[in-house]
C-alpha cells in the first residue's frame, strides 16, 4: 500500500483519493422545492437499498444551497448518466447557473423535473433523512423507473473514466501457451491481424478502382493539403510506405489521378504533388467507402467501445511514437496559416 | 427509454436491471465477530458519506448469514478491490465457505481481519445503523485508510467491467475535420498507423538476422505446429502474407532456417515445411526481442489499459471476422490430438 493514514495522520485529500479508488456512475438528482424553484445537482453518493420495498439513497452536503429545497421536497428523481451525457454532469456540478434552461423535460410527481436519454431514471419519495457528518443522506422510496441500453458514465479517481464489459476470457489465455513462441495474446499479432482484416474489407473497393493499397494511401493523403511534397509524404506516412511512397506518387501521376503541383512553394526538398480533378473523385469515392465500412464495424462493436478502442490506440501510439508527427498535424498547421 | 415501471407494474428483476446501470466497484466487507468467527463479504453498496468526520456506509441484506456478526462488530474493514481480485471478489461472494482459508491477513482493531494487496482499504468502527427495507444500512467512521494504484474492479450491468481513463480529448476530434478526408480517428488509420509503428521497433532485430518482415512472420509461425503444410500457412497468415508467403518459405529453406518437412501427413495440400534447428534457435531469438518489446510497451501504457486494448481488438477481430481460424486454433487443436 503506496498510503496510509490512521486518526492521528488523517489527511482530507488523502481520505477523498482512497475514497476515489471506488469506481462509481455518475447521476443527477432533480426536485421541484416547495416554493416551486427546479433544483439539480451532480452526486455519485447515489447507491441502492432494498428491493422490497424498493429503497435507493444518496447523500448531500449540508452546506449545499439545495439542501433546504430537497430537504423540504416530498419527491425527487435519479438521472444515471450514460457515457454520453459528460457535459450534462458538468453543467449540474457547477454552482449558481440556471441548470435547467434549454433542456427538455418531462415532469414528475410534485413537478420534479424529470431529463431526457439517461441510462436510468428512479422517480422516488422521500422514506427518510439521516445525519451523517458534514451530509444529508436521503433515502427514497422508488416509486417508477425507466431504463436505457446505454453505456455508463464512470467517476474513477477523481475523473471520468470509460467502462467496457470484461470477458470471461480475460484472466484466461484463449489458447494453449506453447513455450517460446507466440500466442494470439501478443499485442503485435493482434494488431498485426485487426490492420489487415479491417484493411481487407476496404480492398475491393480499391481493386474495383484498381488502385493497390499503397496508391490508396498515398491517393488518400494528397486530399488533406493541397499540395503534398516528398517531405510531408515521408512524415505523413511515417514510415508505412518507405520507399514505395515514391511508386505509388509516380504511379498516380502516371494514371492521371495526380500530377507536379504547379505551385512548389511547399517543397522544401524535391517534388511536391497534388490530385488532379478526376484523382480527387476518385479518392473521395474511396474515402466514402472506407468511412462506410468503418461505420458498420463500429455499429456492431457499439458506440462506447469503439471509443475506448479508439483512446487507448492513440495512447499505444503516445507510447509507442512520442514523437510522431502525424500528416493530419502538419496539415492543421498549414489550414491555420493565413491563406 | 425502453423499459418503465411504475409501483402498479414494479418488476424486481427489471429494478434490479435499472439500479444495474449504475457502474460500481467492488468491495469485500470484513469483521471478527464477538464469538471470534471471521466473517466477510462481497458488497457494491459501498459509498462515501462524510469527509469531516469521516463516514462511510453500506447496506447489508436482514436474510444474510452475517448479518449478526456485523450488527454485534464493533469494527469492521471495507476494501476496495483492483481489477486482478475477480476471484477474490467471486469467493466472498459464495455463501458458507471458509472465505479466509489460505489468505494472508493482517490483522485490525478488534482482531478484524484485513486483506491484502487491495486498491484501497478502510479500517471503521460503527457510528449507525439504519433500517432500510430489507437491507440494514451500516454508517461507519473511519479510523484508517490505505490506498494502492492499482485499476478498479468494476461492476456494471450485472457483470463485471473494465474502467480505462477517459481521455478529456476524447468529446472532440484532435483534429480539424476536412471534408471529404480522413482525419486521425478513422479507424483504419489508428490500426494502421499503430501496426506499423508497433513493428518498427521490432524490425531492427530483423535486420540483425538479415530477415524481411514476411520471413520473420512465417518463421515464427513455424514454431507453432511441428509442420506446416501451405494450407496451414494460408489458413493461419489470414491473407497477411497472401502470395508472399511462398516466396518467404522458399527463402527460408534457401538460408537453411526450414526445410520440406519429411512427415509429409499433415500437409494436405502442397508440401509440408518444418524449421531446422538453426531456424528454430533463430526463432527463439526473436520472438524473445518482440516479447521483450511488447513487455516495454504494454508497461509504459499500463497493466490495465494493455488488457482492455487486447480486449477490444479481440472483440474488433469476432466483428470483423467472426469465421476467422487462426493458426493458433489448428496449432491447439492439432496439441489435443493422441500423440
Amino acid at each position: 500500500m503506496s498510503t496510509t493514514a490512521t486518526a492521528e495522520t488523517f489527511d482530507p485529500a488523502e481520505f477523498r483519493k482512497a475514497l476515489g479508488t471506488f469506481a462509481t456512475g455518475v447521476t443527477i438528482i432533480t426536485a421541484c422545492a416547495p416554493d416551486g424553484t427546479l433544483v439539480g445537482l451532480t452526486a455519485n453518493s447515489f447507491n441502492s437499498v432494498s428491493l422490497n420495498p424498493p429503497l435507493v439513497l444518496w447523500s448531500l452536503a449540508t452546506n449545499s444551497l439545495s439542501l433546504e429545497a430537497f430537504r423540504g421536497a416530498e419527491y425527487w428523481a435519479v438521472h444515471v448518466l450514460s457515457a454520453d451525457q459528460e457535459e450534462l454532469s458538468g453543467r449540474f456540478a457547477r454552482r449558481g447557473e440556471d441548470k435547467f434552461a434549454g433542456l427538455d423535460l418531462d415532469e414528475g410527481p410534485g413537478g420534479t423535473p424529470l431529463l431526457k436519454n439517461c441510462a436510468a431514471r428512479f422517480v422516488c419519495r422521500t422514506a427518510s433523512q439521516y445525519e451523517g457528518g458534514d451530509h444529508l443522506i436521503f433515502i427514497g422510496e422508488v416509486l417508477s423507473f425507466d431504463r436505457d441500453e446505454s453505456a455508463p458514465l464512470v467517476f474513477h479517481g477523481g475523473r471520468y473514466a470509460h467502462a467496457t464489459r470484461r470477458d470471461p476470457a480475460d484472466s484466461k489465455p484463449r489458447s494453449a501457451h506453447l513455450a517460446g513462441s507466440f500466442g494470439e495474446d501478443f499485442l503485435g499479432y493482434l494488431l498485426g491481424r485487426s490492420h489487415f482484416r479491417f484493411f481487407a474489407q476496404i480492398r475491393p473497393h480499391l481493386a474495383d478502382a484498381g488502385l493497390s493499397d499503397e496508391e490508396f494511401y498515398v491517393l488518400s493523403s494528397l486530399t488533406l493539403k493541397p499540395a503534398l511534397s516528398d517531405a510531408d509524404l515521408n512524415v505523413g506516412l511515417n514510415g508505412v510506405l518507405d520507399d514505395r511512397s515514391q511508386q505509388a506518387v509516380q504511379s498516380l501521376v502516371g494514371r492521371g489521378l495526380a500530377r507536379r503541383s504547379p505551385d512548389q512553394s511547399g517543397a522544401d526538398e524535391g517534388t511536391a504533388y497534388e490530385l488532379t480533378e478526376s484523382g480527387r473523385q476518385c479518392a473521395l469515392r474511396l474515402i466514402a467507402a472506407a468511412k462506410a465500412v468503418e461505420s458498420q464495424v463500429l455499429e456492431r462493436l457499439g458506440y462506447n467501445d469503439a471509443q475506448v478502442l479508439k483512446s487507448l490506440l492513440n495512447r499505444l501510439l503516445a507510447v509507442i511514437d512520442p514523437e510522431g508527427k502525424t500528416l493530419w498535424d502538419s496539415a492543421s498547421e498549414s489550414l491555420s496559416e493565413p491563406t
